[in-house]
């Protein structure tokens, strides 16, 4: 049957389903040539998609793309490798994000190195299973040497430490994770066996007999964790997920503009939770304090030392959250910014972030080796005493060889490499933030650290009324609320209008802790990463948001006639 | 700089660590005949694992690989890209585990079709990244669909529903997740907050309350969840994550052999359960009852006809683990074998198992529409209301476009073409069964259902003797204890000698559900789903597997004189 061979796959148009078709599909092609057809023809698409010029997201509306995607059942015959790639050309790649346009800076998603879709090839081929040794060999290897790699950035202890276990397969140095969220997930589950441990007095700890029992146990009226308000929406979710809930995590307000966890106020919630503590005869077990290094909208850093102290006082284990900004420790002077993480008893980064890793891979590392053990399972067929199994440790079960990803591209880029990405990333950071500064219609909303920048479109009729409004901030509150308001819907608009555009893209969120806190302030977030964005791409961003914002603003103006009257009355 | 020209990077052997080589390293060489230069090399590469005659797994001992990967820090200086992809086919490659080698039948991990490598290039190529719809727009519809698909397949509910839910942004018809552990912990997630609504009288749920004040507020002395003694230890791994503790996870024992939960128990444990509540004046809460559709050990089904019955009776949640059958409910007659399946509430299958995905993707879907609603989480910069984001209702944050693989071989095989590979992968099944129950010196061990055979090496001396004193299991029980002991260890040793000799693949492991019940008894397991495993090679294995039984029975015998003397005894 010559339309079963395969090289011939791409150009015959028929199939016979047939148990030697569907064996053969099993097959790598006898030679790369025919291999290689596939791979030209595909490399072609994925060439097209990234060459074409213009729209960022597709213009299709989603009315249309679920019009393209609604077969409600599975197809019941098999059709042409070439007949999928070629829908898949059609519906899909043209369809998607073009995530790596250097215009496209409002995500933390950003463009990759195009080695990267090398390392997936060797990655999908191997298909090993990192959960046992057993279906991962080297690559179990690798991962350690990976993890190990992280430990080190982080916590840079002594030579003879990692010499001992960087392989040493009874302890883990730290965990690979599908994403962020895992990865802070699995620090604070560490978090709660740690708080609430077995004992001398027959209490088998929090992971046999659960929350209820061990609060029992300890004799404590609840358990919290206090992370900023700040803190990633996966912390939030860890809660309703550990059995403490939402209430049982704290979140503490940040210092306005720097977005920086308020030490004072932490320690007044501390303080105040004490006192009911007393009032009701029974403490509270503080679980976890959680710090984070680049927040997601904001991109600042907590005050890591500060909180490690806080944390030993609490006896409360230490996490910090570096999913955005662990990868930039590469970067000259992150250290200074990040001062204290070393003290952090588990750290979270993630590769897809600012290791340029594809989506999405995250890594959770712990200061002490001993702390692994806290996540140790074990079972008869897959996990047996006294394996070296990496999958004893992990929350996930079966998991892909995704470290491949990132531990070569650390070889090929380099530490340098990296330092010299980080120092475009941090040059466009500053030349966006000038360009807004000098820009009477724009207003810098927070201190930008680790390439995220918010900022606001704000009419030149604001712009010197709030400054002096903000002089006496409590006497002219109603009217910063009422102008806010108005800018607040203003740069919904914008924003939808930059979308709709779609020349470039940056996100939007609200803050409320911005120089107007407490009010919630509507911001735009430009994030800086891509290395192909160039000084004068941001240049032509800003101007297309001024052009939008004053059209924008003079076909409101007229609706707004209560804060024009405010306005009126000011001047 | 010619060095740094894309096309020249293959071979050149300097690099100039500068910003422009870094900002290179992210744009797709211009043609695609230069990354194709990669693409071939690469290939090559892969071929030349695939063709290697011998070791499934590399030889090479733990303590030397140990030594490659022992780099203690990141290296400074770029490497390229060349020489580290010769590094990763000299150290990684080589010593990858050969999962698609048709004798390696010892793990759910096997072959993948080679398509597979296709549309990871172009996932990994788009970067897409499903939490959101701003980085994720024609993927988000791919995903709905292709969870339309799986809830279709699972529950059958009629065109206008699907017609209407199929992109419904409102709510989920199941989630992707990093795998099936992920999977089965976002079913019982949502057990739980289904177990502990928000109320009028003021208890806003558990998700937000937390356990301890569910409990407290619904008068619960506890919250338990049943799955059978063969469930999959993420169940047990959910328990220690969601605040219940492993003693919140009771197991059920299963019937001998056929390994279904042994619903009699089942009913018993739950009697006794109520009447301690009476006693202590205080009900038990069953968030959920977990059945199982292929035991991760045995591949057997539970009854789940029976247990949809009993879970509506506690009024749990019904959750069905197929994380391994469920790929297997394309074949012929695995809906009658897995009847009831459409009764449970949420089901987990995994992608990277019967639906021949590479490692890993899992899916679970809901039931009932509704229950997504369970799972719904905002944050202002990511989730706003009123989003279509698939992250609203996933467990995850950052998620791959990974669902372009399933998605893609499901049109490329076909339902049609699932059917025969499980038509093989059957009669593989009854083949390896008529071949080990031929044999006098192997016993079978479970009633093999879906591709998994249990089955042990018994010397002949022990296999008619332990026939007869099986007549009388209780007087008899001593020397039963004793000769399996022996067995128990021979087997041990059998599976190790496998693994050295390294021609196959078995794996291992110890059930208390064999004809020996209660006893725990060391059984190999097979795997028959490689499409590339053929009759022949099961019948290589399993000589070679004699042969290596017969020699170490030689070498041991004399070692195990007590035994031996049972044996004269009974003789």
């Amino acid at each position: 049957m010559e339309s079963l061979k395969l090289g011939g796959m791409l150009h015959d148009r028929k199939i016979e389903s047939t148990p030697e078709y569907m064996r053969k599909l099993f097959i790598m092609p006898d030679s790369s040539d025919r291999f290689v057809e596939f791979g030209v023809h595909l490399l072609d698409m994925i060439h097209d998609f990234f060459k074409e010029k213009g729209g960022i997201h597709s213009s299709i509306s989603m009315e249309d793309l679920a019009k393209i995607f609604c077969n409600i059942e599975m197809p019941s015959q098999p059709q042409l490798i070439r007949d999928v790639l070629d829908e898949i050309k059609n519906n899909i790649i043209k369809h998607s994000v073009k995530v790596a346009n250097p215009y496209y800076i409002g995500h933390m998603t950003s463009a990759i190195p195009y080695f990267m879709i090398l390392l997936e090839m060797i990655a999908v081929s191997l298909n090993q299973n990192q959960v046992k040794i057993e279906s991962a060999k080297a690559s179990s290897f690798v991962e350690r040497e990976f993890l190990c790699w992280i430990h080190q950035l982080i916590y840079r202890n002594s030579t003879e430490f990692y010499k001992k276990h960087i392989q040493n397969p009874k302890i883990a140095l730290g965990n690979i994770t599908s994403d962020g969220t895992v990865a802070n997930l699995t620090a604070l589950i560490l978090a709660m066996a740690k708080a609430f441990p077995p004992d001398r007095k027959g209490f088998r700890g929090v992971r046999v007999e659960g929350l209820a029992r061990a609060l029992d146990h300890y004799g404590y009226r609840q358990a919290l964790f206090l992370v900023s308000k700040r803190g990633h929406y996966s912390i939030c979710k860890a809660g309703t997920i550990l059995g403490v809930g939402e209430q049982g995590i704290i979140r503490v307000p940040v210092q306005p503009c720097i977005n920086k966890i308020d030490i004072n106020k932490l320690q007044c919630i501390v303080h105040k939770i004490r006192k009911e503590d007393k009032a009701v005869g029974l403490p509270t077990k503080f679980v976890a304090l959680v710090g984070i290094a680049g927040t997601t909208e904001t991109g600042n850093i907590d005050d890591l030392e500060a909180l490690s102290e806080i944390a030993r006082d609490l006896g409360a284990h230490f996490h910090v959250d570096a999913a955005w900004g662990g990868g930039a420790l590469l970067m000259d002077g992150a250290r200074d910014m990040m001062k204290g993480i070393e003290k952090a008893d588990s750290v979270t980064m993630d590769a897809h972030k600012l290791l340029y890793a594809p989506n999405s891979m995250g890594i959770c590392v712990f200061k002490d080796i001993d702390d692994s053990r806290n996540l140790y399972h074990t079972s008869n067929y897959i996990i047996r005493e006294g394996s070296v199994d990496l999958g004893r440790f992990t929350m996930e079960g079966s998991r892909s060889f995704s470290c491949l990803k990132p531990w070569a591209a650390v070889k090929i880029i380099g530490r340098h490499g990296y330092k010299l990405i980080f120092d475009h990333a941090r040059e466009l950071q500053k030349t966006f933030v000038e360009f807004i500064e000098r820009d009477t219609l724009f207003e810098l909303m927070n201190k930008p650290e680790l390439f995220i920048i918010n900022y606001r479109f704000v009419p030149e009729e604001f712009r010197t009324l709030l400054k002096s409004l903000m002089k006496n901030p409590r006497r002219n509150s109603d009217r910063i609320t009422a102008i806010n308001k108005v800018i607040n819907a203003l740069n919904i608009e914008l924003h939808k209008t930059i979308r709709d555009h779609d020349m470039s893209f940056v996100s939007r969120t609200r803050l409320e802790s911005t120089r107007y806190a407490p009010r919630k302030i509507v911001v735009l977030r430009a994030i800086t990463i891509n290395p192909n964005t160039e000084r004068y791409m941001l240049r032509q961003i800003l101007n297309e948001h001024r052009n939008m914002g004053i059209r924008l603003w003079n076909g409101m103006k007229k609706t707004c006639q209560e804060t024009m009257g405010i306005l009126a009355a000011a001047s």
